[in-house]
């Protein structure tokens, strides 16, 4: 089983990104931590990161007949990128979304996923073990 | 670890009630398995469920004190019961919401949850799976 | 033919309630008047009535395998108890919604309702008589 | 007792108009039918139809002094035609708002009828029946 | 200097249709006074009256070459037909909008002139001497 | 003369629940000052309280011809609770509202109540000291 | 026949101010041009002008008990003075609404008036002429 | 392959209305052009025009079986008419919706059109060339 | 305890401004009661009155040091003016919003305040009582 | 004459993408048929694709002194990319924006291009059919 | 070069009012900081203050013919006053638009100015500096 | 003191792009000012330029711990790139926000940044000499 985890703009500054919402967790920490848990669930994983909205695009693409399942985090682009929507459509690999914050205890513009409908689920507010329950549930659906 | 699982409305149809957005689990065998994942992860659960918005905010009052933790699926409430919200505010025992369907994929009106600000964090679309994720996500965040 | 008639919130206060607006008949007057009816087209009823949005729903739940229709005058819950409207979709019974007042002839907020979509179709305008047309309705639709 | 009964643009077309939504019976053949129900309750009947919203506006200011009530189905007109609504509070002539379909349960600016406040009711998604449904509640109206 | 008066839907039925808001004078006591005080301005006038839209775009394209200036009370079609305000813009004749009743004290949608941005100005509350006051206008504006 | 002291969802909960907002005076202690202050204007009062919607409903309906007015505190159902506001109308007794806090100064949807035109006047952001307010308005308002 | 003439902000700047919007004629001009009418309809006026919302308050006060009718241009002042709205309601003067430019062709917040409700009528882009027709108005309106 | 070509209001103004938004070719020419397209394409066509929505609804209900496929121009019907939108619905023939100018550049209004959804495809901004194109489309789309 | 009484734009206009909302208390009236329920409560009162939204400002700034509290009704000013809410913001002297009808059950735009976050409180509904109950709230406060 | 055409995010998984929306033509079939038609016209055309935003803006900026005219699908950029809007404005080159599928049937938030109004014109539904309409028109237009 | 600084409501509380928004620099002290910035760019000025929106209208009037150049800080009218804007417009004055405060990062109706659109520009978020970008700025503007 | 100048899309079109809302200005020539007025104010500058969003992204990331601070341009991206904000947020790098043109007196959707609320401030409408103002600014910041 194989899962391509996508994280998108300023996900990459975890740990120095205003930390009383995302934690002090780095980004290298957080890679590591997804690993092990893949380890644990005996998936293969590959990590990618972009802030530009095309090559999310492009991994997306890139990953029909490479990947049984995708986890996103779009970070901002989650809010307004139909483009990436309609990737994740395209290739129509079932993908979970992921989110570190509660997005839903924000500001009213992070309280919308453009993304969402063209997810089997979506997890937020658990920081970065939401990346290791997106496995669990995506391992959970694959099987099923 | 004490925990309190809560449903809200029409939960209790499940398997009955519109399978193609619900699945076909039952209500009973939805039961089973919570009890199943609590066995596995060593949590002491109650789960409860009522219809009637108030006596979901009876059952949130009388968990304080008594509980550690608290899963809800407060089914239509999600979407405009304040009165649910103000409860768990009162209480401020940490929570997690889940939704068997994605609720990000149907109707407008569906796709705004005024508990989620009071929550933790959200799982949406997983099925009855999701139940057992919260268990997990919720015994993480009570052990960090 | 066995049909459900669900009084919803203040239905009950008719006859001294906002008379202008609702008439004059008293609820108890109301009963007997879809009693008679109900003899007249050979229907087998029951009358029930709830301030309680769970309790309307408990209604609705335990309707299912013991009615073949439903007729429904939810009060204020017609515009807001998306929880009545998922306990209808779930019971799948044919229903017909009532209301005494031309609803669309009153405040902003009353002319929306969002049980509606969940019915075979609505009735509003013709006070209490707007039952006996149900009734019609219904099993003529029962028939088909 | 005489009725006029006024059918809106497109209603001609039932029968062989988005079958799915107005069922199979063609206007001819619902025009017999509000004949036959009209023998039966013994009300004197006209049935006139237009395409054109300000003939459909003629056919009411012609009713003054003609007919005792009017059953409306005013099409696509239902949801823009302040012009409609005019006349029929102009004349004066208790009316009754007609939909074969549950105007209630398709596209959002379906759900709202411009027409409604200037009628004494509404009866929507009972198919041709609702016509029938029409006559008695306006009899029953115009006896009281 | 030659005038069309238009009068759209429901204007005819003056003096009948709700008093309380439109007066009591009837429509053909309106073309009386409305002639009398052409004669005294010195006005060749014409009134026309339609309940049907496209009618009223014939009249005021017909108008082209014919007429001077146009007063148009535009009844209900105020509020919507574009297609009355494109027929105005086309024939690009000085036009003026009458309104009997006070437009702006009523209903909220009755607060919107579509038409108005393709006239030199609008009357409104004056009763039946608004027309009077129209041709005033017209002709200071026509003799600048 | 007899007053009925209504309290909604989740005021039970005062002296635990979000203090910063609430104030740290207990709901028994709320009971106290209300009763002394009962005492103080010779006010012959009753205090009930529930989580549940039509509980509230119940206890309004049953008001009738037992007491001259109402004080109610109907807590987040102040925002949405269109079956309350009915109840109040319908039994018309003179009502006033009280909420602890400034509503106007929190979260956009606290900041309406669909209670409030049902009620004389409304009284907010006093604390627990509202409600002795409340009592003087009423019986300034009874004795006029 | 008394009647007060009220100018609201930057209306004495006409001639100056926007001139392919408001014309060339200047405030002394206008003021000329309105005294004159006033003596042909035989009508005993006064002119005054401010730029200050509560001065203009201040007139329309005192214009109780002194005066029979009010022609006012408030201005930007017409699209959110509800004070000015209230004072025309408090000594409830028939007044008429003056507006030199056609509102109703303008930015979308100049297409409202909070004071038209206040009016008996109103009227629009004429110029300065405007005043001259709102005299006649007034004039028929408080002979009737 | 025989089509329709229904031009709704003022487009029979072509050449002499707003030249600068529509062009200088007059209704006469466009007609001509259409017709010569038509016959390089091998196209049996027919032209209507009307100003009335009623009418236009009846060209399209005729149309039924003597058609192969519509092109309209439903002028500023494009905007509110749902009427012609259920007609073009009803008979179920393939259409082309063509505008002479470029609507998305123009009043938030003219943006919209509610009949699109019934056709299968849109061609805005061409001019007059637009209808040659829409021939092409339509004849291109019936050969599949 | 020393307390500045504001009444803004069209107050001073009470008992002659329409007496079916505001009552028949004439403002001088008014000014007496609130004398007489401040000696009851030993407190020390000044009563100011502007219809300027300007001076209404400098009197609140003025209070900035000579006064302990203020009570104001802002009148219309309620609903628009910022520069008011800063200005109690600025001095931040414990404030009270005291309005004579019940503002929400009036016209949608009276049922929003744009003064009342910058208060501790306010009171609708009660008449000219309002502002004895209100120097009773903030007497409370102060001493608390 | 030289055109360039532009094609935007998952534009390039055609043939694989959510068939029954756009068809099962790929897009290497797509190149060929635009250059066949390209032959066809005697057009000089260039094909190129991007995921990345502002890639597309690097493409219409070098088309500058390059290309006579562009046709750009812009995918899901057509709904917020108001960069891409800015580019073509900056570069004004003659520019027709192509959709495969019908924008105006799908959801709401497809139903509007921010693009267009940079555009002459716009062609949508006729599958890939689109691109040889488009460059019919561009030619026709360059040729005037 | 002469320039007028006109600054509106609650501007003379600075280093009162809400510091932690608007800095501690006194009144006093920035119109010597604006006076010396003006001697360094050697610049004419004249600081004018008031809390009332007419008197701020009477002093950009009054400017007409005696200022070469405009800043104006207009407080909370800023959000309102469409009476400043049409004075600004009038006298046709090159203006500033300054706000100490980032008013973007603040409460949502700070965020819009109707007065910006009258203004050369708009400097946010400098505090008390903006004044003297401002005079930078203009000075730059008037000389170019 | 280190300072990082971002240009965003289309900004490199300069003195080509619409010159009646730009100006004539090349972006060689805005380069050169800049650096110009960077020696004046002693400021070590580099400017970058990239019309991709998340290529500014990466500027922005990279700036961290090389620049005391921003000063950006965002171009199109003000309006809806939330990531751009993040990026800045997550950085913390003081920055200024800088328009050439005044985009409030420009179409409704540019008069909102999502960028602003992540600045210390903002300068519109200055033309290119606002990167001076902004460098005085940011400079005065730095060194307070």
């Amino acid at each position: 089983m194989k899962i391509l985890i996508v994280n998108g703009p300023n996900i990459n500054l975890l740990g120095i990104r205003e930390k009383d919402i995302y934690g002090s967790t780095t980004y290298d920490k957080l890679c590591k931590e997804i690993e092990n848990s893949a380890k644990e669930f005996s998936l293969d994983i590959d990590i990618v990161h972009s802030n530009v909205e095309g090559e999310i695009i492009n991994y997306i693409q890139n990953a029909l007949g490479e990947y049984d399942g995708i986890i996103i985090n779009p970070g901002a682009y989650t809010h307004y990128s139909i483009a990436i929507y309609d990737a994740l459509k395209a290739v129509s690999i079932p993908t979970i979304e992921v989110h570190i914050s509660n997005i839903y205890n924000r500001e009213e513009y992070r309280r919308k996923s453009v993304i969402a409908p063209a997810c089997i689920g979506q997890i937020t507010g658990f920081g970065v073990y939401g990346y290791t329950m997106a496995m669990m549930g995506l391992k959970e659906y694959l099987e099923k």
